[in-house]
């Protein structure tokens, strides 16, 4: 089997165990993973790893700075609860990663997904080492096969393993055996650094001008290592009521728009993020009037399967196709259709602004909080508790032709059903500036915020997004915040500092954002 | 003189007077004026209304909803004055007119500069409007010569007028025949809106692709006014020791990259803002070791043509070049010279994420204030008190390979002489995010933020760039508020959300920024 995958002769000769590479490995070595949001990523070198660590009690005595595109499966996990990364970059998921950087165990920073790549290859994140050190030590790349001139066929994502493998000393390749080959879908634009980069030149979302597989040095690889673990993608949440809401109001939108003639029926475009609100978006389109739609986004997951399978999609490109156990065997049950209309880019080019916003992508995604004057909170809640990162919100909410955020209006604590508020009086982390945002909807409407000043934002987002409950109390603050402003003369935006944040303090005091007194 | 500035024979037939044209103005139209950082923009047409309005008692009564590229002259706070501005995008310039806005007078609105143009010829500003309207329905646009196809010269800016002379139904044309004509200075790249829109091909910052002046339909120009009146530019603010220290750190850290191989000794193409820093930043290149250097910015001040003429700069380009009067002079007497080595563009391009990343840029700008985390506030002032809004700096910021925040450490208020200090526990609003900035610096010193978590770059932050009378005071709420974090598990990035933002409350209340207790 691996003989049929790896198809240049010479890498046979490097076949080692999983078991085998452990000792190449040193405290303090900064590694680069493929892998983006959980599909692609190595698993049994880091399983071996982490095993070892366990068995020998290494914890906290072999430690890496751990680079993957966007998140890695549920080993990167592992190695949190084992104390095996120092730091990490740039977007994370699971709760003993996010559980060790909230306890400053892990030195976390979150990068746009656009940029990170670019930076980490201009030697930015290694510049505290020797001069001539590699930027990486290791990259560790899962293959599901190797072409004749020993590059790499990623498996379903591509993330940023081209960058990886351009800077690390050296690579070694997880073959994937237990997965099917995914070879032809993929269209990788390798990393060049100004002054020399030309343009990308794709003007529509299904060219590809790419090559199909990663080239790499085979000076570099210095272990193929078989893999038979496929991709584990937890089931998706279902749409709800709070969801399917959401999606009515925004397709409502999406109609509104093309009957005014701002968006061709096909609409442009669109990129849609991870979750049930994602999820029943793309349910919304796939029952709605528009037909011959794009997308041009991060990751796909398996709602977009039917979006190809009514016929309402005609081509999708993404960085990762992240699908279920279910979602994986239908894929592959009509490859031949689905590898006909989809392409997997290298982060860096999905997530580039250079192509968004020439292509004029809708995009969605869904935050944390947004306040009245539209600043969204996509990372960091009550401003300092990290969830995954930003990922590339950012790319594509500052680049987009239309900027959606969406979100159900409130959710619940532990003794008020709607003590949470999405809408707030002030972000207690910006992530995405009013500048970035034309529109906000929540399960109770949209409100609509292009060519808005920040007070007559704050009114429409109150009005039509904040939670009946809610509407008062930020009508109070509005209020109170222009009153202030109109006698010291800064009724641009108006703020109570004092009580700007005054919502979350009344969550961690109370359990409820419900402010009864601004006192 | 007028004649022999325009060309195109049938314009001659629709000369008229600025007062000839004001009749043909209602209240409630949307103009679009050319000009950008207070050069290019028209100027007898916009006094010829004022003194309609002030004549006639109209305040109030003859309002026009306003966009500029950025800033226009003068006139723009004459029209604030006289309440002939009811909502103004995307920048302004002047007192009179961030009054109005503070007063709430003028809706306000910022806009990235790159996205203004774009989002205006979608129809997103006009969409309150009935469905056949035109999105504009004037241009004013200040031109030095009209070409043999009518097309329009325009002079010291480009800006968006590309975007206005697309959109409007109606064009008036001021033809400045007290400057020089600026032929042969501009490229131009006509508007194209996705699904259509090309790559743009630059590569280099020397390439010219466009047009050399902005096409018209000759139909629509309804009127050619003649204007004798000059860009007043007030003079520069010198570089002074602040400014010069500031320049000091970062000539340092640009010749340290160079000597580590992450930038080539010609550097990469430079961004840079107006003002005292930006001045100081560029003598101190003038008189560093930097050689064949490049300029890719948005507007070009005296400064760059010492850089020029002592042999340091290769080329420059901008949407804008906004000389004072000697200034002016030295570029006219020097015509041949300056006008091969400089190009003035549309301001899409000038400040496109697409180029500006390609190329990549190294981007200064000066904000109000930055974070502990580096969340850095450009536009308002505690949070509410609109300066000039948010200009270019974040379609730098966030596209730049180097990405630098300068600014004094500190600045005076009436009681206290270093009452507010630049770095501040939480930026009091938030225009760039921590996931946008490389460098700050200031007089104290430079913080290299590369790759750094939140908690390690706010130590470098405080250590390096705050008022050693600030110091201790932000030391001790990082202290603080990371014993608050530890037991609360959110130690990504720590606050107190109760006192994040003491230090505006201490200034509005005690004229100083010095908090002395956190209750």
């Amino acid at each position: 089997m691996l003989k049929q995958r790896v198809r240049y002769a010479p890498y046979l000769q490097r076949v080692k165990t999983a078991a085998d590479v452990v000792p190449m490995f040193r405290t303090g070595q900064s590694l680069g993973w493929s892998g983006f949001t959980g599909v692609g990523a190595p698993k049994v070198v880091p399983q071996a790893l982490a095993d070892h660590v366990q068995r020998e009690n290494l914890q906290g005595k072999l430690r890496f700075d751990l680079f993957v595109g966007a998140s890695a499966g549920p080993e990167e996990s592992r190695w949190a609860e084992l104390d095996m990364i120092a730091r990490r970059s740039p977007h994370q998921v699971g709760k003993p990663i996010a559980n060790a950087i909230n306890d400053g165990r892990i030195q976390f920073f979150d990068k746009h997904l656009s940029m990170f790549p670019q930076d980490l290859t201009y030697g930015f994140y290694s510049r505290h080492k020797p001069r001539d050190a590699p930027i990486l030590d290791f990259a560790i790349i899962e293959a599901t096969a190797i072409k004749e001139d020993g590059s790499i066929v990623p498996g379903a994502s591509v993330g940023a393993s081209p960058e990886f493998v351009a800077v690390a000393e050296k690579v070694i390749i997880e073959v994937n055996t237990a997965t099917h080959s995914f070879e032809g879908i993929h269209d990788i634009d390798m990393p060049i650094n100004p002054p020399h980069r030309p343009p990308y030149p794709y003007t529509t979302v299904d060219q590809r001008c790419g090559v199909n597989a990663i080239p790499v040095d085979p000076a570099k690889v210095v272990a193929i290592v078989e893999s038979d673990q496929r991709d584990k993608v937890p089931p998706n949440h279902p749409a709800d009521t709070t969801s399917r809401a959401i999606a009515s109001h925004l397709v409502e939108f999406l109609e509104h728009e093309v009957t005014w003639g701002r968006m061709p029926k096909s609409l442009h475009p669109l990129q849609s993020g991870i979750g049930n609100i994602a999820n029943a978006v793309i349910e919304g389109l796939t029952s709605s009037s528009f037909k011959n739609l794009t997308v041009w986004t991060e990751v796909l997951q398996d709602s977009f399967l039917d979006l190809f399978q009514n016929g309402s999609l005609d081509y999708a490109t993404a960085t990762s196709i992240r699908l279920t156990e279910p979602g994986f065997k239908r894929f592959f049950d009509h490859w031949d259709e689905f590898a006909s209309k989809l392409c997997l880019r290298s982060q860096v080019v999905s997530n580039s602004p250079e192509l968004i916003r020439r292509l004029g992508v809708i995009a969605m995604n869904t935050p944390v909080e947004v306040d009245i004057y539209a600043h969204a909170n996509s990372t960091n809640v009550s401003g300092s508790r990290m969830l995954n990162g930003l990922g590339g919100s950012a790319d594509f909410l500052r680049n987009a032709k239309l900027s959606i955020m969406h979100a159900p209006c409130s959710r619940p604590t532990k003794t008020d059903p709607t003590g949470i508020s999405t809408i707030v009086p002030m972000a207690s982390h910006v992530d995405q500036t009013e500048h970035d945002l034309d529109v906000v909807v929540t399960d109770q409407g949209l409100a609509d915020l292009r060519g808005l000043s920040p007070t007559e934002r704050a009114r429409e987002i109150i009005q039509h997004c904040a939670h009946p409950e809610y509407q008062p109390i930020l009508n109070d603050y509005l209020e109170r915040s222009e009153f202030y402003a109109r006698k010291n003369k800064c009724m641009h935006e108006p703020h109570m500092l004092k009580h700007a944040h005054q919502f979350h303090i009344n969550l961690a005091e109370k359990g409820t954002m419900k402010v009864k007194s601004w006192d």
